[in-house]
């Protein structure tokens, strides 16, 4: 019988599955809720328990599966240590041991969720066909993964593709989330874009498409009346995607992808969020005219089960 | 007989060689001038006839030897193909097959210069012991290699470390070499050192032990000035130190190696260069206390031809 794969994704509401082809064909994908309680004893056993099920009700057995691949929001260690994950309650355990006993013989692989996201990009997103990629996630926060060779580059202290907290803009006041000042997240997150507008209303008079929303104003908000052609939403985005433009050329120059790909909720934006990138991209990366180009990715809250399933088959 | 290697480096003025055994001791190393006339055609048939000859001296039969790696001042395609190397002469060759031909029968490995140089310091300099480690070179530019796992990431096209050119620095007005504004190379490069000097002492009025060297002042004399407690000198490395830190930073925040090695004629300067970097590099890391950590270079020159013998290795 053909070799299938499973992937799961852990986040912190909800554990999302997905069992697939080895070609990377999704069979069937499915939900079950994180139990986050008591330090997140339940979430492996649910895990474990909902697949068995499905394997059962598709008639698959064990024999057939390659393996299960897992991302989890936080750190991973190559032997699938995990020394903290905030949100889901772990400490110092090793989710992939753990869950390779639950499900009795099926190999497990680990990886962080932004790392494993990108992987699944590569294999069936916005990154099929490249070898090296890597993922933008443009959400509440900006997060990254750098793929090279078709495999993740999760770093020796965890920090690989941390570009979120990669420092663009001098002259910023307030604290990032990491303790820094002035990180790509600040600006170039949901939030940040946000945050740039109240300050872009602020500080300017004149009318503006983007004043109807106050203080509640939302990134979606600020895109939908820069595709408009609101002046001063435009000017937030210019901001937002010069500093996004130079915190891709910085990547680009470091590990020089076929590709970057853009993700996220704010990546809804499509086109014109690549364009308004792609500008200061371009000018922040004169040396070569040949350079990885920048892509939107395609699948969504699925990246993550794609990943997870993409890790287990090296 | 135990396994050789070679190791090849090709300058601009000089070929340095070097011959190896397979754990990383040097046997010998040599020179031939680089002969660069009629598109540099002489330059690998002088390469091969001095190794041919070295082997012959040393009485090492070529089936004893693993292989040479050649280390070039350029991009270098998977397959060893160059499409231009300006400072040879080189055009659209391949000097992988090519050397291998003249050496009729020795396997040989191609790689980019600043590549190579810091596959040798992982091997056998300031990153021994590690696997991952990103170079830094301060010379007349700023160069940079990327090591994940005891290899090259020498980019999808050719751009892998090319830290030199990554942005930095709002605001500045010249142009870099590459066509951008505000590199790197601009300011932390021994001719950035330098100028940014010049600057500094333009613009500000009062004593200090650099304004000696007047417009001819130099990155050592600047280094020097500092680390004896000029104040202004001691202004400009922190300059220097801020961009550079930044620049590491944003590097480990990509691809989190082991250890950044600081080499190049600037890092004559020492552990007051590695600390002014190092202050600076941690204010700008602060999502973790756990990263890379910043070292020395300690193969000087011979860097090359360390890392061109390891090439052929794998």
């Amino acid at each position: 019988m053909e070799k299938k794969c499973i992937g799961i994704d852990i986040g912190g509401t909800t554990v999302k599955l997905g069992v697939f082809k080895t070609d990377g064909s999704l069979l069937e994908k499915w939900e079950v809720p994180t139990r986050k309680e008591e330090g997140g004893r339940y979430i492996l056993p649910d895990v474990a328990s909902a697949i068995l099920a499905k394997l059962q009700e598709l008639e698959i057995a064990k024999e057939d599966v390659t393996g299960a691949g897992m991302g989890v929001p936080g750190p991973v260690m190559p032997d699938g240590y995990v020394e903290v994950c905030v949100n889901l309650g772990w400490k110092d355990t090793n989710p992939q041991q753990e869950l390779e006993n639950l499900l009795g013989g099926i190999p497990v692989r680990l990886g962080n969720d932004a790392n494993v996201a990108a992987l699944g990009e590569m294999w069936q997103g916005g990154g099929k066909g490249y070898s090296d990629i890597v993922m933008v996630t443009l959400g509440t926060g900006v997060g990254g993964g750098i793929i090279i060779d078709e495999k993740i580059i999760a770093g020796k202290h965890g920090l690989g593709g941390e570009i979120g907290h990669i420092h663009v803009r001098d002259g910023e006041k307030e604290h990032c989330n990491c303790g820094g000042v002035g990180c790509l997240e600040q600006v170039a997150s949901a939030t940040g874009i946000a945050r740039e507008a109240r300050r872009t209303m602020a500080a300017l008079d004149g009318p503006s498409a983007m004043r109807q929303f106050g203080d509640e104003i939302t990134a979606k908000d600020v895109l939908d009346c820069a595709k408009a052609g609101d002046a001063m939403a435009k000017m937030v985005m210019e901001t937002v995607g010069r500093y996004l433009g130079i915190a891709l050329a910085q990547v680009a120059l470091t590990v020089d992808p076929d590709a970057f790909v853009i993700g996220g909720g704010v990546s809804k934006a499509g086109q014109y969020l690549i364009d308004v990138i792609e500008k200061y991209y371009q000018q922040y990366t004169t040396i070569s005219s040949k350079k990885a180009v920048l892509a939107l990715a395609k699948l969504g809250n699925d990246a993550g089960i794609y990943g997870a399933a993409r890790l287990v088959l090296d």
